[in-house]
């Protein structure tokens, strides 16, 4: 069966792993990104690290077809860069994918956003295999997004395409990191909903909150969660105003892109049907009915292992 | 040249033409829709008149590859129906393209929705010639969207993709068509922004608008331009909140399909640059600059051909 060699670069861990054509992981590893000392350390650690492990397996760059990469965006993906990602300072104008290559016997590389190759994971490997259009959404510390169009990834003139979590949901609403006021993910992010949660807190509302967090500073949406099944009202209605907030952005989504199934992943779905029975009414009631009839919303399939089989099934669609 | 024989369906008019493979029209005409009184009256007589015209260019079925048909949504594509369209009650169900085919020697057909269709059309024939990523806005009635990803239309599931008039732009404002509050339709159609200046003149404003249109109920947004000309304050204000809006659901377009160009189309189109300067501005402040950086926006180009042309560009591409 082909193989590739797949990396998912993060400002804190740069994972690899070899990737079957089928999605299954022959192994792994990560080494830390250190990314304030620059990319040239960082990909040159975790091509030493990679080579062990190619060693263990008893494989060598000729056993693969094409390595992919996952990394933050912005990105000049043409030229295999990352073009002023805030979380990889200096990292910008080094090509990524050319250093990766050139360690591995000048295999084919090709670097894609993290959410959009998670999208393309999703779709061959995991909670989208076997249907023709899926976006996947992550609700985490922001929100983030990636769309396969009719089977194809949609990268969009640069590479940069499916930042949903700028839909608007207000015009006059918190200040998004983006510059904007009011986007999707500055009232649904997992950082968004505690965001809520403590300022209600601070504006004198009392709660179970405040005990089971340890100070009202340190609450977060497993505290939430945890208050919503002992019945906290104040954890309830945030609860519910998130809902609320993901499924307007969710029911923007599916009138977007008509999709066949929306895959969302991120810490927020540790919620399970907690989360996801309202959310799908949530957003069903914001879509068009022939729309939502056809789109179902589905938990995340490949789990932590998303950012490298993400990278695989990017770097599978680069060789055919 | 191979040829292709479009529909245009609306409410009020069926148009047709006879369309070239470079999509330079050949010979065009229309009839009444007469939507109430059923499709198959309706596709017998655009049937009728479409074989006249071939007589008159001495074509015959046979020298057409393809029947394309634009048709306000929803839609059921598949089986080539309309599917609850507001305008053209009672016609769900009726298979218009297989209707259409057989009233032409069983050529293949396909329907689209319009503004997917002028989506394609403007990509292949129209403004977003030469360019991969085209997103299509209309800005009239309401607002509509299409979008051509990496060269090819995105139809989604059921053939219902780019509703784009129903982006939020707030969780609170006007009721939409579609029941949601707040949709980007009601803050910037052509509509819209003819309601907020009658609503504004309600509350008391005064302006030369109320003479101008004679009568504030009779006030459109050709009158709220030809007042902004003559330095009307409260036009001015009303468009510059329009420019705003628009700008708003723009950049989220942008942000959403990092696309190479976005083609402008509909009445309020005829506005021209001093709608499309400020416009552009407004679009590229809500959007990330490397996406707004390699996108531009420009008006489109097939004008009152884009129904026809664009039913052509699906044919076209049905046939391959």
């Amino acid at each position: 069966m082909r193989k590739v060699l797949a990396f998912d670069l993060g400002g804190t861990k740069f994972a690899f792993g070899v990737v079957n054509e089928d999605g299954s992981v022959l192994g792994s590893g990560r080494v830390e990104t250190h990314a304030e000392k620059g990319p040239a350390q960082a990909c040159d650690r975790v091509a030493a690290e990679a080579h062990k492990l190619l060693d263990e397996l008893k494989l060598k760059p000729a056993d693969f077809v094409a390595i992919g990469v996952a990394s933050p965006g912005p990105l000049d993906i043409s030229r295999g860069c990352v073009d002023g990602s805030p979380n990889l300072p200096g990292w910008t104008g080094y090509s990524i994918t050319e250093a990766l290559s050139k360690s591995f016997g000048g295999l084919p590389a090709r670097i894609d956003n993290d959410c959009n190759a998670a999208a393309l994971g999703e779709f061959r490997f995991g909670a989208g295999k076997g249907k023709k259009n899926v976006v996947y959404i992550t609700v985490s510390t922001g929100i983030g997004g990636g769309a396969v169009i009719d089977g194809r990834l949609m990268r969009g003139s640069n590479g940069n395409a499916a930042e949903l979590g700028h839909i608007p949901l207000t015009m006059d609403g918190p200040r998004c990191g983006c510059g904007n006021l009011g986007c999707w993910e500055v009232y649904a992010s997992g950082t968004a909903i505690a965001r809520r949660a403590r300022e209600a807190l601070a504006a004198g509302r009392t709660s179970s909150l405040t005990v089971l967090a340890g100070g009202a500073e340190h609450v977060t949406t497993h505290h939430i969660l945890q208050a919503v099944a002992q019945g906290d009202a104040l954890s309830k209605e945030i609860w519910e105003q998130s809902i609320n907030y993901l499924g307007r952005g969710l029911g923007a989504v599916i009138n977007t892109f008509n999709p066949d199934v929306i895959v969302v992943g991120g810490g927020v779905t540790a919620a399970g049907d907690t989360l996801f029975v309202p959310m799908r009414q949530s957003a069903n009631s914001y879509a068009f009915p022939r729309l939502s009839a056809v789109c179902t919303i589905v938990p995340a399939g490949l789990g932590g292992n998303v950012g490298v089989v993400g990278a695989a099934a990017c770097a599978f669609e680069h060789v055919g």
